[in-house]
């Protein structure tokens, strides 16, 4: 399956305020991405829609040739804002920057992704923590289904449906892990009709196999012929886990934020860069990886700019990281079409393995 | 006149701990950088320069296919290390990092650099501070010059004085602001002879006319046929007004410090982007300029990554800046050959007036 062109399944770098922390677009296209994550709720906030808008969108402000999926920011306001208060219409919430009271309807939300000229739109629901209580989940769930309602009459406003150059509009599943809400979310969501399913809700503090359940129940119930994106995942591990029960799109900040902490991913399982023993390794991070940070760099003097504070370690690992992920997603896309994902999968397992 | 086959006068980018500070070493090559400066002080206490010559040196390392001059860190031995000792034989000092006790000769300082695998190499030199008595400045005189000589004599136990691949090795002018002194140490170090003459001990907190008048005094006694080298200098004036003094090798953390916190330098004088009219600013932060961050990103973005603390930001302007160092020396040796310095001065100068 394709999704702007694109082969699935995909990973998506997610470049929450406009930038992959640390690196630059080119190192981005150098590793393969062509779609890249970024936020709503944080870009409207700062630096605001209107100056992105004059630069003609969100890819040109940040010099991207490429495409990208925006987040409603949904997540975002439940989870950093301050002084929260949810109506029938829409959020209410401070700005976690400087404390500035904002309403937001569904219909804002589809304006401010359209001034971002994102090529895939997520409408605002409304997600919710874990633990969660049926009634508040059972709540979510119909908000979110009527918003997403809403988000749709208003987008193709816009745009008509057959239109081949318009953004692409996802729906998005709710229900906390209740199957018998994550079923009705689905129904409702799908009786709407998107151009591809979100699972959203998940990886909010669950045990893995919990969320697993919840992703795998989802996706049997999808339809089989739209993109389904599980939303904030993950590691290999998650990625592989979701890929076998039918999921086609990722994001995560898993690959930079390991980065910028020293843990790198690599074909023999994560490395913690920081320990003593790496102190003179020769070696590059991952003798399997062609990046130019394996290329150029030894174990030994990456572990020295940790040490040392020195940000182009941070930089270094970064990129390594995210050449990784992209590396991984090219992988079982071939295994995929060639009939060896479940060898691929056993096989990264053995190193992924959580816990 | 040359130094290593590198045409004079340059700037070296400062690798204090074997980076420079956010970029990689095909950025800093991509820039037209030679020869990079680091630190032995800082190298010797983090990662040990042992681990640095199992890998064929500082270099290698650090995967930088070029050259390095090494300041032997005297000047951070003075300036940074606790519970400071110095006798006649050398420096006793407790470590910045973890307080440990250490004690160095000017043989071990030259022993640290040859381990690294510097190519051109300080002397340990006892630096003043400003303001300085002339009891104290004439100490650090007297002791320089005793070390000098016994560092000249260590470095040629390993060295035969024709060994057209050996490193070079430096002699230091001290005698703080007072031009007697100044004189006395440069017939000192010059009568020991060295590959080059660095003048240390200026811009430790005198007036930028008081720096001048020393650095111009000191050059004009100097011989002729050998690089001068002014210490830890300096903004693009500093620059145009030593070279116009004659001397011929510079260092400074200033492009990638003001990169770091957001102040550009263009050719038009310095940009401090965070500022508001910048916000929506779609040019590059200077239309004159080629490098890849010019050419790709503008003011406006650069300004909301460094508003929303993204490093990419630090990372692009230190980019920029570094770049424009290098433009800023090609431009002045072009001047020198064609006639045209004294124009080139009054060009930059107009924008990068001090005060």
């Amino acid at each position: 399956m394709k999704i702007l062109g694109v082969e699935l399944p995909i990973f998506m770098p997610v470049a929450t305020q406009g930038s992959v922390k640390s690196l630059s677009v080119s190192e981005l296209q150098s590793c393969g991405y062509k779609i890249l994550l970024s936020n709503a709720y944080h870009l409207y906030l700062r630096p605001g829609v209107d100056i992105i808008q004059s630069f003609g969108g969100l890819a040109d402000f940040m010099s991207w040739d490429g495409m990208i999926l925006t987040d409603s920011g949904g997540y975002q306001v439940f989870s950093m804002a301050d002084l929260r208060r949810v109506t029938e219409d829409g959020v209410e919430f401070s700005s976690h920057i400087d404390g500035s009271r904002h309403f937001l309807t569904p219909e804002d939300v589809i304006n401010i992704q359209l001034k971002l000229k994102s090529n895939i739109i997520m409408p605002l629901d409304e997600p919710v923590a874990y633990p969660c209580s049926r009634t508040d989940a059972e709540e979510a769930v119909r908000k979110t289904t009527v918003w997403a309602k809403r988000s749709k009459d208003h987008f193709f406003k816009f745009f008509s449906p057959g239109d081949e150059k318009r953004p692409l509009l996802f729906g998005i599943i709710q229900g906390s892990v209740y199957n018998d809400l994550r079923e009705r979310s689905i129904n409702e969501i799908c009786s709407i009709g998107f151009d591809g399913y979100a699972i959203g809700g998940v990886s909010v503090g669950e045990e893995k196999s919990l969320i697993y359940e919840i992703v795998d129940f989802s996706a049997s119930k999808l339809p089989s012929d739209k993109p389904i994106y599980v939303m904030g995942m993950g590691t290999p591990q998650d990625i592989l886990t979701c890929v076998e029960s039918g999921c086609a799109m990722f994001d995560c900040i898993i690959p930079t934020r390991y980065g910028r902490t020293g843990t790198a991913f690599t074909w023999q399982g994560k490395k913690v860069l920081r320990n003593s023993g790496y102190k003179d390794a020769a070696g590059p991070i991952d003798a399997q990886c062609d990046c130019f940070v394996c290329s150029n760099y030894s174990c030994a003097y990456i572990r020295h700019l940790f040490n040392s504070s020195e940000i182009l370690g941070l930089r270094l690992l970064s990129f390594h990281n995210v050449y990784f992920y992209s590396k991984l997603m090219s992988r079982i896309r071939e295994s995929l079409t060639g009939g060896s994902f479940k060898a691929l999968k056993n096989k990264i397992s053995e190193f992924y393995k959580e816990g």
